[in-house]
């Protein structure tokens, strides 16, 4: 169809109409089928994508084709050169890294801005855009009962940032800014900021950007006795030591739930150094955010009281379709500062709290898509209630996962778990950690594999350590037995020819 | 529906499955349906936005709903709460900034691309979104003539941005760091960067990020007789000088399309001049490169051959849904040594020649969506002639506005029409530059507000200037022969009322 419709543009008569509403139409129901259809054959392909580096070289033409293509065709190439390339996140049986979420209502949101397409870069560019941005970042920071200051109505509010990397740099820009304002431009080699072995590496790229010394990076290792979380006396050493040559302290980086054993940080005690030595406190709830909704949760945000910056990942756990960051600042007009390129906009800033967002000043790049939309949509076709309870399900799998592991003496929980990730390993059968990594390593690889189910692992004290996240949308206990039932004959397969 | 999905989790028994396949079927129909039905009827929406500020709060309730919603309540909402706050850049009527396009074959792409939901960090989270990447990059090189450096058979690639202002920021932190790598990190304040008062802030604001000091960001005149594209000798100029005065150059930005007055910078005098000093050289054709895949434009990218990096968006003027901009670069250890945090990465130079790709290092954030699906479509779908077809339709238009405005001797055609952006006004009748200014913002915003049309301003040797800009995909004649009447008729009732 695309083919005649296209292929009449070339007399000069007729031109190609790309826009065509009936075309979109007919196309657009297509595409709903092919989805759906690979919404409910996901199990039957290899959870981790099997191909060979180049694979895909082999089976493309050099060059983009002169002449159009149909749309069997590309559906053909979908099936036979893309799918089998792809990793499956949304299989239930993915458990690696941490997941992302796909959901009717984040796809139905993802396909209704793809249709606007707008380029939301001020308020005039659609002013629903910012609008809705502004209203649902209000009441998801109502929902993690974040301070007030946090706010739109005050001086902070919330934005959608791409992902946890660009949340973070865009804080450190203002803790940078802030602190070069006050100490000269020329203090940059003095700036230090202080992480744990532990943080996201998102947080060094952040320095890197921001031109802060490599030297001046602290990674401070993690308590193995508070389950990889920071000891703030550890970096309360540290700083002391900085300040005592010399330098100047600017930003501390706290984690709710680390991407190696969602280690949740001593949020209170971090606030308070912070506080004060007037560094930027940024805390990073990229995935577990997402279970802080949940009042039995919430406790592990309490020092966000202290915080500057505060982000988590809705397109992680929460049901809505990558990329959806969100980022909370106590004062925006830092965030501006650094990232407007109009240096008139805080001669007046009384007027700012009238004037209208522009979201441009609180982002790396200048053009944004309309993103509110699929998280307005999450909330307003699942509602709170529902969400906590599709949270507390993934959970309550990751404690029945746990409760297997504890049943089988083989295996070793490796950190208490917090939320829905478990950190295990199988036991070597001599206490020599190479063996213990060897091993592991096999029973991942074998796992993995297999394309039954998808896995990751983490090094822990030198430990070579397995996580299995729980949080794709399709899992049910039925797949976390299965993947179970797997990962014990694997371990029998491995320890029987050892 | 949706409700009586999830209504049922309360009780502990059924969960919410918010991944439901028939439930996504039957949803996404309904969207498809609405999509189609929106760009059948968007020329019954006024262009631009006509809402005051803040007028969504007053139409959404506070919190986030505890229960949830219909998907009829949801189409409600979007139609009597979103859409009037959208300006409909989709609008065959939207002549504004440039162009974002939407098509049916991107729309698909966004489907497929929102459904895998990958996040395509590093090359095993799914080979194809890499691989296909490089591929359509590669195509893409070759339908512009880029030297064959910047192909990833070479040491250099292409990968997807979010936006251009990403991809002049990641080239700048590699020229940067290039260079601090030379005089020392200490040498940051040293470091200078050139480019023209008709370049994108997007460069200014790297500048920012990167920590270049603002007193050596080098803002030179454009000349208002080259079409305001800027003088080497200008840049010459300021470069003796800072040579003289012990700075650094590092950085050269030359635009192929500005802003303002699609300009085209030159570049290969540009060129010479970054090579004979060690500058990177930056060519921001985030606009007009889409017109050189036409053999008989092809010219304006004479002097890539010296660039070291490329850009163009296909989310501008390609068919391609936004965001999707196009970078290469000749030689991308660069960018990797900059935005790598895996400091053993180039231990073994040599080496990464045969490994995979992994494209978190050719960027600012980690994650990232599977963005070359839309582009490959595009290709695929339309194929390169159609695409030129397209190209070539828009540039006609846009000739056909510029002999309108000819015909009529109370109208200016202000700079020479390089591609599809024309630049007008409507003549004072004194020559009273204030009165101009003011003449000629009465007719954009009698335009505008009519919600008929949609078109933009700039400014231009103090001279307020208007902007016609074809490149929506909708756009037929008809559309710019009824713009050219509505503007006729605001100008003929604004100089009536004299």
């Amino acid at each position: 169809m695309l083919r005649d419709g296209a292929g009449s543009s070339n007399g000069g008569g007729e031109w190609l109409r790309p826009m065509d509403a009936e075309q979109l139409r007919e196309c657009g129901h297509r595409m709903v089928d092919f989805v759906a259809d690979y919404y409910k054959s996901i199990e039957a392909f290899p959870v981790l994508s099997q191909v060979q580096p180049g694979y895909l070289k082999e089976l493309l033409p050099d060059s983009a084709p002169r002449q159009p293509d149909t749309l069997d065709s590309l559906f053909d190439d979908i099936r036979q050169k893309i799918i089998p390339g792809v990793t499956h996140w949304q299989s239930p049986n993915y458990f690696a890294y941490y997941p992302s979420n796909s959901s009717t209502a984040g796809f139905l949101g993802e396909m209704l801005s793809a249709a606007f397409n707008i380029v939301g870069f001020n308020w005039i560019t659609s002013p629903a855009a910012t609008e809705l941005e502004v209203i649902v970042l209000d009441w998801f920071a109502k929902m993690l009962e974040l301070p007030s200051q946090f706010l739109s109505t005050a001086l902070g509010g919330g934005v959608i940032q791409g992902t946890a990397s660009e949340a973070v740099l865009v804080a450190l820009l203002a803790a940078r800014d802030r602190a070069l304002r006050k100490h000269g431009k020329e203090s940059l080699e003095k700036l230090v900021v202080y992480v744990s072995d532990q943080t996201h590496s998102a947080v060094q790229k952040a320095c890197q950007i921001a031109g802060i010394f490599p030297e001046n990076i602290r990674v401070i290792i993690a308590d193995c006795n508070r389950n990889y979380a920071v000891a703030p006396e550890a970096v309360s050493e540290d700083l002391s030591r900085d300040l005592a040559s010399g330098l100047i302290p600017i930003f501390i980086c706290g984690t709710v739930g680390t991407t190696s054993s969602s280690a949740v940080d001593p949020l209170p005690e971090l606030g308070q150094i912070a506080k004060a030595h007037d560094m930027w406190f940024h805390i990073d709830a990229a995935y577990a955010g997402s279970a802080c909704i949940c009042p039995e949760y919430r406790h592990h945000l309490n020092g966000v009281e202290e915080a500057d910056s505060f982000n988590m990942n809705a397109h992680k756990w929460f049901l809505t379709n990558f990329d959806c960051s969100l980022l909370w600042v106590k004062d925006r007009s830092f965030l501006i500062q650094s990232l407007s390129t109009n240096p008139e906009f805080l001669k007046n800033k009384a007027s700012q709290a009238n004037s209208v967002v522009d979201f441009k000043d609180w982002q790396i790049p200048l053009g944004r898509r309309f993103r509110s939309l699929k998280l307005w949509m999450v909330l307003k076709l699942y509602g709170v209630e529902n969400l906590q309870s599709y949270i507390r399900k993934h959970i309550r799998l990751a404690e029945h996962f746990e409760h297997l592991l504890i049943s089988d003496s083989r295996f070793e929980v490796v950190t208490p778990r917090t939320f829905s990730l478990v950190c295990f390993r199988l036991l070597p059968p001599t206490s020599d950690r190479e063996n213990g990594r060897k091993l592991n390593y096999d029973l991942m690889d074998g796992a993995n594999s297999s394309g039954k189910i998808f896995i990751s692992h983490t090094v822990l004290s030198g430990k070579f350590v397995l996580r299995f996240a729980v949080g794709a949308p399709l899992t049910e206990e039925q797949h976390v037995d299965a993947a179970w039932k797997l990962l014990q004959d694997e371990a029998t397969k491995l320890l029987g020819s050892m």
